[in-house]
């Protein structure tokens, strides 16, 4: 129904949040007030399950509010532990198949795993998988821990967890759901969030603090790159199973995905989006009448544009709350009503003015050149743009759904290219240095960079096994899975 | 699934919007777009009457973006005028009875009626006209108007209507469409906005200039208070059918109705919204931190105090954008999950700080109070209240939904002690005068007001018949409307 | 979902059936059932009022099972009376609007109406009333008698009744509810059933007996022709309110509207169709090796022609229960899979044999011509048609759905033709007198006829009114209803 | 919606119906026409799946007219072959999961699998796969025979569906899809019917004969018991992978699961079911006035009741043709409803007369109470109740859901009680040497019965391997297959 990012077909999309509660009552229900306050993180699926003997399973396909609205009947999901799933899907076809937390019931007891992250070997090793006899019922990566867990000679679910995630390439924030505790695991670089709250006597595990806000739980830390927390009736447990490397938080976490009331690896988002627009502003200084965020989340940038370049802040775009899906469509003359049907601009307001418009990220570029017509067309007389993250060049493999490569426009074009195309006056990204900087880091150190910024450097953390095969099998010709077997089979002689 | 108005079961709600297109090939996919930008004005029903020859109608109970979304069978509404209409439902029931255009086939010709506002002799007109023999099939007032012009003894449609018109009291900003023409209409006092748009070679009416603007219409002037625009094939034609009055327009508008982005009655809504604020500032300033709206009705005002006052503008309150329904509901011991689903404060910021908080307006006072609470959990170590409005004390008879007085907190209560419920260090009205003085007036003229301020001041501009009718009944005995025949039937003899 | 008259294409369609209840705590279920022995009278709409101090409505469009089905939300309709009906829609658009019953909130109190049968002056009555200033919301018939009852003179609802029904022409079997009483009427000529029951200390109005039968309720007597029955608290009151004529009830319910288990007219339906069936096979006697129905419709008068000539009965043609809507279609080359998603011959016993197919009535043919080729298909070496009816030339004005008169069969081609077109070795329909002799009549008074029987003779029992107005309205000018007024209005003058 | 067996509740129900087609453009339209008219065989859930170089899935729970009905959107099947499935659901929880056909993608190729029957063995094999990896996603059978197809060792896809089949017991008639082949294959013992058709170029198979007349396939023969059958491009082989043994049909297919115009193994079901009636007469003769079947299962049997006996054949209970769901439900003295929902007697008919009630068969016996009643209320003299197979007293684990042998109520009951529980003046079940007659045998032989009987005689043709472990496991302790594990995972160590 709703977006919370505007202009979502412009912006990269995280593809998923993570949530668990164990020991309350209410753990089934806390669990969806959770993934509520997560939806950001993903759109379109939410599952929860939730364990008091046996498990129960509620999964559905599109938002929290909607799949537990109170026009539905009431899920069902009773116990005292319970882990929850939003995501986004990238994927075709049966998106119900995908939903998570996905269960399995392995020879040592059930387990629900809920993944945020990516694997770069998971279809290496869904082809091994195969080979010796597993049927998948999925697309998802998370299918393919569970096979690994399977499969494991080991026999407790914890220690099969370890001997699989042991055996993956990627990030990964998890937790996982067994008959007796919950698990909550980040890869050894932490590239994507995971929390951990305390709630009375019960705790919870969320990729972002917003999610314990809304439950009223407590922010206990951040669970850290490599770590694997184990919670039962006995208390907490902490594991380091992974050899340990210097992490590499994901930094575009701060410039868009997560929320802005969300502490993060123990920065508040606002306040970096706030500094990122100073540095803008020093970066990229331009006389204008006001400062105008591209709403909603260009506004903690543009306030600390107004703020650092002394312009006043005006709400000069508006947004609509009523966007829907894509919409009954006008004939041919009436053009860019997508845009309209989300913003308007205030042209009593903007007439005869120099506006600087602040955007978090320029991803295709289509929207930010009809934004900017639409600003000139309410009277502008001047319109420079200012972007809160250096261009956006390279794909994410790590749980961020990303265009093409021919389809991001810094990928294929200069600035000054750029800036004609979207018809700025002028165009400014902050610079990589000036990000770090507005995080709380000196420069970037390019040894060995504090962050995952891959989108913006194309310096990936880990090997990418299955691009590389890819690449590989472009070449060479492919051994067919089809059906290779002779027309009367050999058992029947 | 969406409110566009934050904490909306604690806000005055506009009844209608209304919306009409003459002379285009797409009138009723422009009306829809048109309907869709004012969906804050209604947002429980959406209704759509084309005509080409013969009448088509398309009306559904919901928001517009659901109704005529890419998911549902495309709408039949060929024809190259369209109207349509966007309402607030007070009534239980059948609500799709009372969805809006109305229809009627009349001895003239067949009519489609849209009406914005709230007539105060409605239930009188409606008893006389059922002792006539008239049949209704709805408790809407826009039924008593068709069936007004169904016994008219004038012929033509246009007619009808102005003698329709004359017999009602209270407000109407009326959109008619007939087989030929495209009406537009205001009461004598101009309660409810309507404007006049052009676009290519045909017509607009809307409730707001938003309405204009997503179509790419231009903004001609606002029909006048008492003033009947009639267009068809031949142009458009001004009548005046009413006694003139002074106007009154609904200062309400400003304060919290129309969309920031529209012009009404020639004043920009945002401007006149920070103006506010800055006269809050003057009026009632204090010593903080920051000032942060509530949002999102809260943010223009909230800018200007900011402006006013010279204390930083932020954002510490973030919005859900994925509100929807009443939720699944945790155990008691989760307290305020109402107002969680909605916000969150951002605690990295508020922690340690003084806050003024700005707000439209306060109804019932029950949200404000948690609001404040929330504020405080987060570490605010004061939170002073400023309201954009003066106390809203009285019920409106002219198309808002009001609480009922008892439920109206400035109605039962002084400030301190509102101040002392919501819990506020201090709380902050603007007066009458400085909200005179922020759409442009010197201060409000006692003896003819400029505009319709009933709900803050008790002042009515018109006669309340309906009103006066029930408190006469409450003193007399009722005439039963039973049947009282006997139960042989006289005509059986 | 679901036909119960099967090849429903090719038959004719009773358009109503109405239900009613007074004195029982638990009416509204009661009339839910009722309606449900009566679905085959109407398939596409049902309707359900009560009345408990207030009227209560619940009208849906399809099955009764399915609009009442546990599934959906209980319908509210609480109080001691209530009045239902079935319905099968004919004309296109807002089906919503016409599903009965209706209800108006009259002066002298509210009453709802739900009515069988059709006038035959109600459009020429309907522009009456509109000329008068009565607005229309439906396409029905039953509205006009509301509106005549709204604009009449008297004060009771019985006597606005009966002044409403004075003034019309055709036939109508109909139950209406008022604030104290529940009423039955039959048109003078008593075309369409009405019948009386008890249950415990209330009583029931129903189209069918079948309709007492499933809710408990003991048969007490038909409805007679040109009667009022009133039942209030204080018991049944009957009026003869019309000039008396000798009764013409519609010979058609006993071929095939009414169910086989429905007493009606003193006559019980299945032994009516069996005694058809004895009399065809004295008229069309065939030497022939078994007798086959087309089911289920054909069941009864099959097992009278098996009876009568001696020959086997077999179900040699199985019905498919599972018929639904009209269904995914394959490619040409698969020819009449509409006959065959619903039947299916037992080719094992036809295969070699000499059949006799025995079916209630032809209309227009093609489903018969699909039949018989299906049965020989399976191997008949004769198949031999016989008709329960005589030939169908005449459409129905009174309450029936027939096909326009070209797609007739009967009204275009003698039977020698038939046969050919549908390609049996023999085909015999019962003579008119043979129908009435199995009714227990001598024969048809050719004077008076004891039956309406227009269908099959064009003798109709009424004035067309209508039928003669369109007739001349196809010669002469028609008077414009269009807007004909001059585009300014003269009451602005 | 509807059921094309009354009284459902009481009846056993056959579990599966399957079809499939090869080397026909609209392979996958045809097999839902096929599956409409094996709908009997199962009615709560559909799939087809169909191959065009990829495979393509549609499955739904319901009916097949329901869920492939014009107001869904057209199922995506395209290519030259496909299979499908109807089910009935014994299992709660998570539908959609069971349904067929089930897919999985093998390290050989993608294989499609639908199956009518049962396995005696399965949760033994299951508990095996589980322990060596393997995740199951649903608790069909079917699955267990994917499994074993995935962890074959040997490599064509046939090859591996013979591998698997080879370790299970009990009854299949299954049908395969491989990117090459379409495969039917029987158990054995040919417990469960399927047979083999022909369409132009293309190949069928069906579970029953009615699945071919739908598309106007011809019949070619039966499968046989033990055999598969491989058709591709090249055109059809046949297989014998089992070890021969002495074959089983069941002999419940011809009492009442299959459809009467089926040929079953070289016989008309309606003329067993014909000649069952006159056995049943020659049995249990009565002097009576008329033969009524209970609709619609009993109506072949009750002709052949009537022939043998001389009595007439009526249709004195009259079958509604719109049962649904359950229904509202009036209050308490309204007794018996739901067998009035679905049938009513036709009083005219039986009062003052001796009935003959003929049936199929008596599982819980609740149903035929309360018809006896019925008939009884209507006014019968005498109710002699003649059922169409021997007591039922076993449950049945080859596909039929059976109910548990506490609620069989000729497992805990003589004759004489059950007459009196039925309130019958006589009872009698046709002998099991009279339905072996029926059938075409001379008796039953005891030694090597023709058929299995199993239901009636107790005498099962297979081990019952999971019901002898599930009798041993309720006398030893349960190994758990709880999460075992120390808290501590030794991984970690």
């Amino acid at each position: 129904m709703i977006s919370g990012h505007p202009f979502d077909d412009d912006k990269l999309r995280e593809e998923c949040g993570v949530f668990g509660v164990f020991g309350r009552e209410d753990a089934g229900a806390l669990t969806i007030l959770g993934l509520h306050a997560l939806q950001h993180r993903g759109e379109e699926g939410v599952g929860v399950a939730s364990y008091n003997g046996t498990f129960h399973h509620a999964r559905h396909v599109g938002l929290v509010g909607d799949a537990f609205d109170e026009t539905q009947p009431k899920p069902n999901l009773p116990g005292r532990s319970a882990i929850g799933h939003v995501r986004y899907s990238t994927t075709g076809g049966s998106l119900a198949a995908n939903v998570q937390p996905m269960y399995a019931d392995l020879a040592g007891g059930g387990v629900a795993l809920a993944h945020n992250g990516n694997l770069t070997n998971a279809r290496s090793l869904k082809r091994d998988l195969v080979t010796r006899g597993a049927i998948f019922q999925s697309t998802s990566d998370t299918e393919v821990i569970l096979h690994l867990m399977a499969t494991s000679r080991l026999r407790g679910t914890a220690d099969r967890i370890i001997d699989a995630l042991r055996q993956v390439e990627g990030a990964f924030s998890l937790v996982a759901l067994t008959t007796k505790k919950l698990i909550g695991v980040r890869d050894p670089l932490g590239v994507r969030p995971l929390v951990l709250g305390r709630i009375g006597d019960g705790w919870v595990f969320s990729s972002e603090t917003c999610g314990l806000d809304i439950i009223g739980a407590t922010f206990v830390r951040d669970v850290e790159p490599g770590e694997m927390v184990i919670i039962n009736d006995q208390g907490l447990m902490s594991l380091r199973p992974f050899n340990a490397v210097p992490p590499r938080f994901c930094i575009f976490e701060y410039v868009y995905f997560a929320r802005p009331d969300s502490m993060v690896e123990g920065r508040n988002v606002y306040e970096v989006r706030k500094q990122i627009g100073r540095e803008l502003a020093r970066e990229h200084a331009v006389a204008a009448d006001m400062v105008i965020p591209i709403p909603d989340s260009g506004v903690p940038a543009a306030i600390g544009y107004a703020s650092g370049s002394g312009i006043d802040f005006e709400l000069g775009i508006i947004r609509n709350h009523y966007v829907g899906r894509t919409f009954i469509q006008p004939t041919q003359e009436i053009r860019d009503i997508g845009v309209k049907l989300k913003h308007n601009t205030n042209r009593a307001q903007i007439a005869g003015k120099r506006v600087v418009l602040v955007d978090d990220s320029i991803v295709r570029g289509t929207t930010s050149r009809k934004i900017i017509q639409m600003v000139r067309d309410a009277g502008a007389t001047e319109v420079h743009m200012r972007i809160a993250s250096p261009p956006t060049m390279n794909p994410c493999f790590y749980g961020v759904d990303t265009p093409r490569r021919e389809n991001l426009m810094a990928a294929n074009m200069m600035v000054e290219a750029m800036r004609q195309k979207i018809n700025a006056d002028s165009l400014g990204f902050i610079s990589i240095d000036g990000l770090y900087r507005a995080v709380g880091e000196a420069k970037r150190d390019t040894e060995l960079p504090q962050f995952c910024d891959a989108c913006f450097t194309g310096d990936y953390p880990t090997i990418l096994t299955d691009e590389l095969n890819d690449q590989k099998s472009e070449q060479l010709p492919l051994l067919s899975v089809e059906d290779s077997s002779d027309d009367l089979p050999n058992a029947a002689a």
